[in-house]
Formats: structure tokens, sequence, C-alpha cells
């Protein structure tokens, strides 16, 4: 176990390796500097921090994913920016500003594609993963040609790009065999405004949640010929429209052996869903307003975190008993956690005092830390690994 | 989709990169050529052959495991060799003769321990992973200090590692968080000689299988305090005494929802169970006696080879009409299937025509194909990710 006095010596030290040192690449991630538009390239075996990439444009609420050999991470930024980084070398090999407006990528099974939704223009832009040079484009219209904004973009088994249209009430699936040519399949009348979404690990269940009614949209892509259904009708702000500080993620959610553990919206409590019946068999009251509920790669405990003004605290979950065991606080501002792929280590960005933690999830000891300016989201490359990430 | 032109093109191929080049190592693989002694070092990007490791003695029945960075591999040899190579420089690191006769291995989940499984003399011997310096040995004696041989060595959450003891019938969990002095706990009377055992993907149940008598043994990790119970009483040989040409592995059952499929022992049948309750739900008809019987990573797929003399077939079951979809012939000899990390492709060796294959698991289509020495055992980087591989 790496020991917490290591963790100490390792404060704040800048990692003597040079750029272009023969490396594996299977335990580096990236972690977003909004304030400074840069990049902490970090490594989680030792959890030293390697060096930074900067010059990235405006990084608030930028996410990532990564080149199936580990090596490249693609950045959305929220204005419009789509970079290309080699973590390798640290260094920037292509960016291109592609929309005005933009929520998130993904890319294709096959890592040949990669995909922007995007709020300004709306639709969805599909590019060569390899030079950034424009593939496609899904133009995202609805009722005779009014643009709609597009978010929840995940890649699918089937080399297939899923997402949904905010301004339309639709969900889309776009089949990428023939990349210049996607086949389109819409499925209209899902529910009103889906804000964002999240695939099952497993890539066959997309579930949209809805902005503007209660309840969430289920689309079964394993039997796309029955179309999406509502599940959950409770799920969302609810009659009493209670103050919501901060619209749950989804694309975090955690599922533990057919649980799904979910945030509820406005209230101090996560849901757990059967994933069979998609009913709500149980709720855990919780310290504030869920954020990310996040469950470990064994599925014996799930994280959370929470809108502002509890944002200084994590909890943890037992799946098993479905009780707390376990209340942390990082500081103000806890923003992000991203679980290493074997669960033995957590990393989490602490926005307002300028870290970056690292927990171990047995002892739930502190192993690691250093300063981070406004860090924001955490991505490991074993993401590259995995379906709809 | 990467083309069956482009496969063809690349078929037999040695590809021009030099071993010290600086790339990703989230797409490289390693394949065991029996006849040689050598390793393949592959990519699975554009499906090449980059180079050959040699020198690594008895490699009949050898499997190996990754470091967390995916640079190195550990290979367990039946010899009693364990060596570590370096898959980007593609050159051996460390190679120790640590028994006689070893029976696989297992890395623990922070990556700092790598674990052997010995027939002769028995036991488990414990090494460094980064230096491979003897670490610690747990002898495995039963009966008064009787040796037992050991088989199913995992590794599992919380820095454990689980194994049978063929011998005495037992299953013992090592916690390893002092890895000098490994905390044992003993599982006695868990039946007659266990010869394999799989983890589950969550790392949650531990399954061995039985030789010396029908059904299975499962001990719940999460639940130790309740020790090992027996399921399927009619899994085995059973009391018709079929001839066995080969016992299926264990390792590569394949988790699809809350469905495991395994194979029957002798015969012409793959097995459904329902791992809520464990019993038997379903069986299919197969084309010979299952070998590996393999899920595609979203679980909509399996995929089993057979042993002699039905060895040069593979049949595809979709999971979720539990009827088969597809036979492929690959040739003579089809040891073992490896799937890529998110399921687009599969590759498999082929050992009686000498043939490294990839098949893209939507078409079926064969995309690659190249010589290889007798090629077994096919290891892709992206299990240093998962647990129990």
């Amino acid at each position: 176990m790496k020991s917490l006095f290591l963790g100490f010596l390792l404060m704040a030290c800048y990692a003597p390796l040079s750029a272009d040192e023969n490396r594996g690449t299977g335990d580096l991630g990236i972690v977003v500097e909004r304030a400074n538009g840069s990049l902490q390239v970090i490594e989680s075996s030792g959890n030293t921090l390697l060096g930074r990439i900067e010059g990235l444009g405006d990084l608030s609420h930028a996410s990532a994913v990564f080149s199936r050999d580990e090596r490249f991470a693609y950045l959305f930024g929220r204005d419009g920016g789509l970079t290309k980084v080699d973590i390798l070398q640290r260094k920037v090999v292509a960016r291109t500003i592609q929309s005005g407006n933009s929520i998130g990528g993904a890319i294709s099974q096959d890592g040949t594609l990669v995909a922007v939704s995007n709020y300004q223009p709306g639709g969805v832009r599909i590019f060569n993963a390899a030079t950034l040079a424009p593939v496609a484009e899904i133009p995202a219209e609805y009722g005779g040609g009014k643009p709609s904004k597009v978010v929840g973009l995940v890649d699918a088994p089937g080399n297939r790009f899923v997402f949904s249209l905010w301004d339309a009430g639709e969900i889309w699936v776009a089949e990428m065999n023939d990349p210049a040519k996607p086949v389109i399949h819409k499925y209209k009348g899902v529910g009103m405004q889906p804000y964002d979404a999240l695939i099952t690990p497993d890539g066959r269940y997309y579930i949209a949640g809805l902005y503007g009614e209660d309840g969430l949209a289920l689309l079964d892509l394993w039997n796309l010929d029955k179309g999406p259904r509502r599940i959950l009708g409770d799920y969302g702000k609810g009659q009493q429209k209670l103050p919501v500080y901060k619209m749950p993620h989804l694309e975090g959610w955690a599922v533990a052996g057919r649980q799904l553990f979910i945030p509820a919206v406005g209230r101090h409590q996560v849901l757990v869903v059967d994933t069979e019946t998609w009913r709500e068999v149980g709720r855990l009251d919780m310290h504030g307003q869920p954020v990310f509920v996040m469950s470990r790669p064994d599925g014996r405990q799930v994280w959370v975190n929470f809108a502002f003004p509890d944002n200084d605290t994590i909890q943890v979950i037992d799946t098993q008993s479905r009780k707390l065991i376990k209340t942390l606080q990082p500081g103000k501002g806890v923003l992000h956690m991203e679980f290493e792929p074997r669960g033995e280590e957590v990393w989490v960005s602490v926005r307002d005092i300028d870290r970056l933690q690292v927990y171990d999830t047995d002892s739930f000891e502190r192993v690691a830390e250093w300063p981070a300016m406004k860090p924001s989201g955490i991505f490991l490359t074993s993401r590259a690994h995995r379906i709809g990430l």
C-alpha cells in the first residue's frame, strides 16, 4: 500500500521526468485547472505531478476522452474548443474552435472518430481522431428546420453515438459505420428538455434526465424497436419546486450489482433504483444535495459530493448494507472525484483551497496532496478502455 | 471501422517501429508463441505485429498479468519461471526460476506485488513487482505439514490474493497490507480437488471448480464470515463419467448482466446460471465440449471455443435471446480468444495452422491475420485495469 508518509513527501513536488521519457501510459491522467486554462498531467502509481500543458482556452465545465492507446486526450471546452493533447510529450498536437459553445463529447468505440455536442449553433460535429479534420455534421434540426441544442452525448457499442436534443425533446442514435454518412435513428417525445444523460457501463441503457418535467427517459439500445420509455416518474424537482442549487450530473451514476445509486434533485438524498424493474427501492439521507454519485469499480462503495453550501464534504455509502460508512471533509469546493481503475484510491479536486488530493478507499486516509489552480475535472487514461467514457 | 482491406494489407507485415519509440501502451498486447519460447508484441489500433521478445523458457500453459502503467508484463511459465518483460522496449528486464512447476499468478490491486502459485513444491510465493525480489512465502501446508499444490490464484479488492489448495480441498484468502506478513484466512472442506477458479468481474465472488466431485465451491468475499458454500451440485463430470477431453477453463467465464455462461464438463453444452440464486436457468447445445466461454465486454455476445476434435470452430451466443447466432471456422487448434477492451474486435490464436487472427464482433469478418509460431495465450494490456486479471 502506498504510504501516507510517501504521500506527504510527494506533496507539491514537481516530477523530474523529462517530457519525452519512454514510459507506460496506463497510469497517467489529466486534471483540469480552470483558472489557468491548463492541465496537470499526473501519474497514479506513485501519485505525482509530471508536468503541465497550457494554452487550452476556457476550461470551465471542460471534459475529456482518451485515444485507445492512452496517449492522447481530447478536451471539450465550453468555448467550443476541441483540443488534442499528447499526454506523454505534454503538448497540444491539434486544436480547433469547432463551435461557439459546446457541452462535451465522446470517442467512438473503435477510436477513429471524436464527436462534439454543441449548444451554439446546436447539433453534433464529428472529427477524425488522428487529425481533427471534420468528417461529418449532424444538424439536429426539428419542427421544420429549427436547430436544437445537443446534450448527453455518449459512445455506445456498435460504433454508435447517442445524444439528446434539449429543445426538441428527442433522443437520436447515430450509426457511424460509414463515418461521412451517419445513419440516424430519431426518437421523439421523450420528455421536456433533456439536460444530460448517462449510459450504463455495459453500454446497453441510455438514460436522459429531464429539466422540464419529472421522470427520466430510458432507451434500451439492445431493443431500439421498442423506443424510449419513461421511468421513475417522480424523479426530478417535483411539485414542491424545491430550490435546486445545481442539477446533479448524470454521468457518474453508480451501478453496483443490479442497484443504481442516483442523486435526488433538490433533496439531501441518494436514491437506490433496481435496474431490472427500474423502480426506486430505497433512499438514503445525506449531508447535502448530491452532485456526483460514483461507485468504486468493484461496486462495494459509492462516493458522493455535494452542491454549495455543503461542497466541503464527501460521504461514502456501503452498497451491501446501504449505510453511510464515512464522512470526509477535504475542504471547500469538492468538484470532482475519479477512481483508479481497480479502485484502491480515489482522486479528488478541491477547487476553493486549490488542492488535488488522493485517498485510500480502504482506510479513507489521505495518501497524497498537492497544489492545483482551481482544479475541476479529473480524467485517468483508464477511461480509454471503458464504454461510454 | 478498420477495414478488411486494411487487414489484408497488414497480413504478415513486420512493423517498422523501433523498440524505443515514444508511444502509448494502452493498445499493446502479447501473444505467447509456445513452440519458440517467445512473445509477439502486438498493437490493436491498426492490428499489427510490433516485434518479438525471446528467451522465455517453457511457455506451455503460460499466462500473464500487467503492471498498472501497462508497460510491463509478468509471465508465469509452467517451468516455474517468472519473467518481467518491458513491452515498450521489447526486452526481458528480470527473470527468476522461482519453483519447479508453477500454474499461474496474479498482481495485487495496487500493483506492487506479484504472486505465483506452485505445483512443485506447492504454496504461493510473493515478489516485489518492481525488482522480482522475494517478499513473502505462503507454504500452503495442511494435515500436519503436508504441502499442497496451489491453483486458481487471483487478486481481489482490498489488496488480497485468493487461491485454492488442490490436495487439501481448501480456499485461502491472503491480506497483503503488510506484504512481508500476509494475514491468511483458511476455509477448509470446500470440496475434493479444486482444480481452477475464477473471480467475478466486480471482485466479489470466488468460485472454484472441483475435479474430485461434482458442484462448485463459492466464497463471497464481501461476507467471509459466512464461509464457502456449494453451488450447482450437478456441475461436473457427473455419474455417467463422460470422457472429458479437456477440463474447461474457469478464468474466462462470461458474465452478462446477472447471467453467468459456463462450459459444461464433458457435454456439448453451455450452461446459463443466475448469479443471484446461483441456480442453472438454461442450457444451450453447442458444437463440441466448450473450453473458454467468454463474454464481449458489453455482455451482449458470448464467444465459445472447443476441445479436440472440435477445436477448429468458434460459436457465438446472443445473450439476450440465448440463441446461437454465428459459427466460425478459424482453423484447427483455436486455443484462446481475447476481446479488445470496448469489444469491437476479438483476437484469436489458431495453433495448428500457426496463425493469429482478428475478427470484427459486429460483422464477424476477419479483419487481420498473420503468422505466429504455435500461438496460445493472448493478453492485451487493458487487463491491467481490471480486477482479477
